[in-house]
């Protein structure tokens, strides 16, 4: 941030009166652009029949990690819930028509300034298709899952939290948790982290 | 949003070929201006002895809804994670120590492009004092809670699900769930609903 998005004065970065970290206040105006981490949201649609389960992956069209697979997600929009937003990522990326189940990760990737939310979903039907911004669309039972080729750490951990809770389900029963977790050590990438990732 | 703030010049509300929503798109340098919602971050602070349960509010010193009451709560920043943000707003608006625990509420707030989060948390000593933002900290019993003083529905809504699960914690055991949300109808204020809450 150069400028003042109000009056197109130029902005200094200092600690305002009354606060404890630096913001960029406009030297004219005096308007203070907070800077505010934003919220990745996306769904793990599931797809269940005679005992099989399998979990639809896209393949990135966009950078950042165009090639590689990803669950449907992207950056939550003004006027829409967070369950909104993952109905939405889903049927653009994937084409996918889904029901939405309860909340499943949160997890945090604060060196990119950003926080990951991922739904629990069952796929309603086969009818899926890549949007725009997606390469390809499949349907991945757990060994054929492409783990050395996934987007974003916050994708491999929401698929293993997934797994790891399917075997205590099998296990002794129950139903799929709640996990939130921090991601400390984001994968690293050429292009730039902060950039859109769908 | 009206200029740049990357080069100064004007920006024009648009739709962006290949994306399905207006945007403020500078005519200089053609940066695409997102707007995304933020989280607000907070916990619910709960002090238990001899079988008597109280929450910790906080009476606000800064508008909107100056002389209300809310949980401690504020806009989470770059750089930390959800569980920091709620630690860090407790300590800043409350001076209150707390052992934080799981993650109790999520809110949309959609109207107002806010997701609030609110953390369990058990207060760890009565050494609690008014910061900067806050006329005065308190504990309240249940039947003491200024219900019509609350600063937001998503405080109220925060409480009620909490002494809800205490109903049912009493008869059936178990322990404090998690619970979504959406609010649609925010509490309106004379102040703008934007404005930082804390």
């Amino acid at each position: 941030m150069k400028f003042c998005s109000e009056c197109a004065h130029p902005v200094a970065l200092f600690i305002p009166e009354g606060d404890n970290r630096p913001r960029y206040v406009c030297a004219q105006c005096a308007t203070i652009h907070y800077q505010n981490p934003k919220m990745v949201v996306g769904s793990l649609p599931v797809w269940e029949r005679d005992g099989e389960l399998k979990v639809l992956l896209c393949k990135r069209a966009i950078e950042p990690r165009h090639g590689f697979w990803t669950l449907p997600a992207g950056f939550m929009e003004n006027n829409e819930t967070t369950a909104e937003a993952a109905i939405r990522e889903t049927e653009e990326e994937a084409g996918a028509n889904i029901a939405l189940g309860g909340l499943f990760t949160l997890l945090n990737v604060a060196a990119v300034h950003q926080v990951h939310l991922f739904y629990m979903a069952r796929l309603l039907d086969l009818d899926f298709a890549p949007g725009i911004e997606s390469l390809e669309v499949k349907l991945f039972s757990e060994r054929e899952i492409p783990w050395d080729d996934l987007a974003f750490q916050t994708i491999r951990t929401t698929l293993e939290l997934f797994f790891a809770d399917r075997v205590k389900m099998q296990e002794g029963g129950g139903a799929h948790g709640f996990h939130s977790q921090d991601i400390i050590r984001p994968m690293r990438f050429h292009s730039d982290p902060h950039s859109e990732p769908g």
